[in-house]
């Protein structure tokens, strides 16, 4: 593989290090919320870097930005690769930022190619950078992507809300993120993602490269518990109408009616907002945001009329009244086999054999793919499986595999665009 | 009563509207959480009204505010009288702001009487307003009044950090308090504060003045659990150490542990801090505040013994690990029964007939009565018995009602000094 290696894409570590120290702190990994200042910061670096290399950077009205390299002409199909680059709070340096600049990277290494001579592109490329992937700051996750795809209604997007009540509308505006999206490129023949896997399949099979066959299905539950502030010290028990103490009593119940009924299906509640925050007051509202993670539908829907059940039981318990802030259903994607074999064929050709497995988490490919654009989900090594932590890391020669094959498949779709091998 | 009412405290209605304005919003009470910017306008209201009628206005270390009325003379004792401008998130507006007011209404219209020659005074008197006595922004609560009985060092009150890490020292500077203390009257021979009773007590029994013999003790536990950020989806549940399940636990067995075995303690887990907070990464640490409150200490020991014990348990059935922040007691009080003669005397000279009871809830006059200044703590009645919310309320005659006691009590000891009646 040493031969495959003497490329390892135009100032990809460079310009790694460069996007990773944005929002990085130590010992606290890196804080890019979709939005932010710090993710504002990210974009320009990335725009700065893709112009330097002879792309058009645009955004379209979500904020979706996208780097534009019209080598086959303006009235043929486009070719997507990409990821995101905002992270989680205390996040890692790879989660999306790798796709993102081994994309960018990939794109550049094709634009000289083609500049000399050495293939004929037949697709257009543009690098995608996909607004608020996490849904750390803004839920729903996959946001940018789904707009996109037409899951997501456009002006429903830029109303949501974060923690302080700033719209992402609003967000996006402070960064100086405004497209209108008139010059962005239409919907493309196919999308390409390289991500980190997440998990410790590869690493245990001792494979450098995945192909995602498909994805399990999520189910995202936010319910909100209502009752009354009231003062902590004199207010009798029998008076109070607790809404942290139903939400406790929810949490609880949730974990173990899904670890009882339920084992296989991955599960969590990360997140509360509770009002008011008091030490001193009995608390009036309390919303968690619930997930469950499974590969049949059916299962997920028993499983969540089950948990609605347990809520409401929480409620009736502590006095309190129940809303359903969210209830939505993620499908189980099945990636395009077509571009799994095209991917394959590219992994291959790179002297790697591609462990095929299925992805738990969401990624902007599973929302392309879920619209009907043909989509390949490639992975790299996660060291033990770490996500969404700041020991997040995957290893230099994981990362050239990665953008190896990449380059390989983009090259092959530019060329030939999408096609049945 | 009508003739004793005629005289309802100098500008009392106005300045009350004015302050209760000061961080309200419709609908949703009053947040003027400690050192804020609209704890800062309510400060300077309070001086600007005080000094109109002709305090000087002194600030201590830890931003207590004084209104001074030296009316006897450099080396004779102090009478203070107050309370607390600070409120709950979302509070009412008599809670502590009543006090203040009201302390301030009767120095003016004592001021007045000793003026036109109508009493000698042998005292002075100070209205004080106390810092950060809710404890919404800053744990523990009342502090100024901690730091001025010296059961509360300085240093340590200075530091204390919101949950944005600002600490008091920082969000005083902020809004110009940085008195260092050099114009402040000594400790005072006895402290009069007036309260709204945030109980239904004075209600049930038709009274309209209630003195206060004791409070209730308290034991305030802060517990955190500690896991570890991963990925919710592909993480395997195996593998998942998440703070914010243990937290949920935690609650959750506090209140059927304390419901089962000590029904009769007031119990309540009211502020909750989770990082990150985000739907898509388990909970690495969630720190929550407990509070246990009754009469006897030996039963809080146990019930405090037993909480813990489920504390531990919890973090053992989720695989994270647990840190006590904070456990106190305030140990329960019981108020100067010279005192409690000396206010009795004045209700009853204002044909009251007040109701002997006991506190549940902390208030500066119990933090000052714990290290040996002799205070009273007279209630009038809440509606409902409602505190902590909007909707708090106490009837305009119960007001005036209070205050003609209160300023009865205070030119009692204005003019006689701490006595034994």
């Amino acid at each position: 593989m040493l031969s495959a290696m003497a490329k390892p894409g135009r100032d990809l570590t460079a310009v790694f290090d460069q996007i990773s120290a944005i929002g990085s702190q130590p010992g606290a990994g890196v804080t890019r919320l979709a939005a932010s200042a710090e993710d504002g910061a990210a974009r320009d670096a990335f725009a700065r870097w893709m112009e330097g290399g002879g792309a058009r950077i645009v955004h379209d009205e979500v904020g979706n930005q996208f780097a534009c390299f019209e080598w086959a002409g303006k009235n043929v199909p486009w070719i997507f690769a990409g990821s995101h680059l905002d992270t989680q709070p205390r996040g890692g340096r790879f989660d999306g930022t790798l796709g993102v600049l081994a994309a960018g990277s990939a794109a550049l290494d094709l634009h000289e190619e083609i500049r000399t001579g050495q293939f004929k592109p037949s697709r257009n490329l543009a690098v995608l950078n996909w607004t608020n992937e996490e849904g750390a700051r803004f839920q729903p996750s996959l946001t940018g992507s789904s707009v996109f795809s037409g899951a997501l209604p456009l002006h429903e997007a830029l109303g949501l809300q974060d923690g302080s009540s700033i719209s992402l509308r609003e967000a996006l505006a402070a960064i100086g993120v405004d497209g209108d999206g008139s010059a962005v490129p239409p919907r493309p023949e196919a999308y390409v993602e390289l991500h980190v896997e997440q998990g410790r399949k590869l690493i245990e099979a001792g494979r450098q490269i995945g192909i995602v066959e498909g994805t399990w299905a999520a189910r995202k539950i936010a319910v909100r518990w209502i009752g009354r502030a009231a003062h902590t010290g004199p207010t009798p028990m029998s008076d109070r109408r607790d809404a942290l103490l139903a939400a406790a009593q929810g949490i609880t119940a949730f974990e173990t009616l899904i670890a009882a009924r339920h084992p296989q299906l991955h599960r969590s509640a990360a997140r509360i907002v509770i009002e008011p925050n008091s030490p001193n007051v009995v608390v009036e509202r309390a919303t968690v945001w619930f997930e469950l993670r499974g590969l049949d539908v059916e299962e997920l829907n028993a499983a969540g009329r089950a948990v609605l059940a347990a809520f409401e039981l929480a409620a009736a318990n502590t006095g309190t009244r129940i809303e359903l802030v969210a209830d939505t259903l993620r499908a189980p994607a099945n990636m395009d086999p077509r571009m799994m074999k095209i991917v394959d064929g590219a992994a291959r050709g790179c002297d790697f054999i591609p462990l095929i497995m299925r992805s738990v988490a969401g990624h902007d490919a599973v929302a392309l793919q879920n619209s009907g654009i043909p989509c390949a989900l490639l992975f790299v090594p996660s060291a033990d499986g770490v996500a969404h932590h700041p020991d997040e890391f995957t290893k230099q020669e994981d990362v050239a595999a990665g953008l190896m094959v990449l380059r390989a498949a983009l090259r092959d779709l530019v060329q030939r665009g999408y096609h049945a091998g």
